[in-house]
């Protein structure tokens, strides 16, 4: 059985998955890359930008869970990049360059209509116009019986959450304060309602928190 | 050198204190108390009610750093008791009743000027009326070389943070979200500059998070 899963969601301690005012130059809004520092520290974030070394750890540990079993990711527009509107070309290829991480096919929400986008490592981004359910329903298709991962953003996260449509969450807690941005834990209500945290580990940096469906 | 603390300040993980609407039936807001049920799983919580028994590990022990060397606290008046405005008589004598748990002097803030107030156990709430440094000023010469500690509530927290009055914060995160109430990461920028989170530590049910001055 297929599931939903979102990993390594990273909020700070005001509660903020993300910083304001994301451009192409702060794809996770401004001081946003700070909830994401810790992840540099280790093994697998140095894999993936091509670097040896790094931590093994707890934190090591939790990003690795991430990619697991998952064979297909939906993901917001503002996760694939930062234009809005009419896409003007097709220039733009996500922020991960010509060789994306991902490895499977990827489903972008959007209100505009675009070709398939197929990169190299077996990334292929796929745009989908008619909402997260169409998104959800093709990434479980294309995933054949593995998981489908939702990868962000917060909007898009949040919509999942509000409406039951998330099996598991992994939430690295960090504790730095943004002051601003985009809130994980808003209308969701007093979620987790139907949820139950059923895992916190902490190492020096970050506390884990998994939920999952009760 | 007595030093400021603030302990066993609890927040969901929306970020809240304290839930909306406190009242005498609500000391803690509407859903307020979820965010301290777990101390009353612990041998320290047991024992505040008068009885034995609960757990003594990682929970226990944090709370019961709490009470080391503390020789006077101060509290906003919403931590002393539900009342606004003017004293209607002096019958409210705190949301502890005739021997509250400090065994200590205690400075409550408040606009309107009361006696002293002199209960079983050696607790004493003084009535301050002229705002929070005169409150710490008279605590630390009341604690005569031990530490105060500011219990509370929300917004008395926030202004000591803010104005970078405390020298050691101990936040228990708790996994539940309240979705509305008082904030405790509002109001107090991108802190903790000046600060640093020197201790992570996670039981099964609570995160506990300690900042330090850097």
């Amino acid at each position: 059985m297929s599931r939903v899963r979102v990993h390594n969601f990273c909020v700070s301690l005001d509660g903020f998955a993300a910083g304001p005012d994301q451009s192409e130059t702060d794809p996770m809004g401004v001081r946003g890359g700070t909830i994401h520092e810790w992840v540099w520290d280790t093994r697998f974030g140095q894999a993936m930008i091509g670097q040896e070394g790094g931590s093994t750890g707890i934190d090591d540990a939790w990003l690795r869970l991430g990619v697991v079993d998952v064979g297909a990711t939906v993901m917001g527009r503002n996760m694939f990049g930062p234009i809005r509107g009419q896409w003007p070309d097709e220039s733009w290829v996500g922020w991960w360059g010509g060789e994306p991480p991902f490895h499977h096919p990827v489903f972008v929400l959007t209100h505009y209509a675009r070709p398939a986008l197929e990169l190299a490592g077996g990334t292929t981004f796929h745009f989908v116009t008619d909402g997260l359910d169409s998104a959800l329903r093709q990434a479980t298709e294309a995933a054949a019986g593995l998981d489908v991962r939702i990868g962000g953003g917060v909007a898009t996260v949040r919509e999942a959450l509000r409406r039951g449509l998330v099996d598991e969450l992994h939430v690295p807690v960090v504790p730095v304060l943004l002051g601003a941005g985009e809130r994980l834990w808003e209308d969701v209500g007093t979620w987790p309602q139907g949820y139950a945290c059923t895992q916190i580990e902490s190492s020096d940096a970050v506390v884990h928190l998994r939920f999952e469906r009760a």
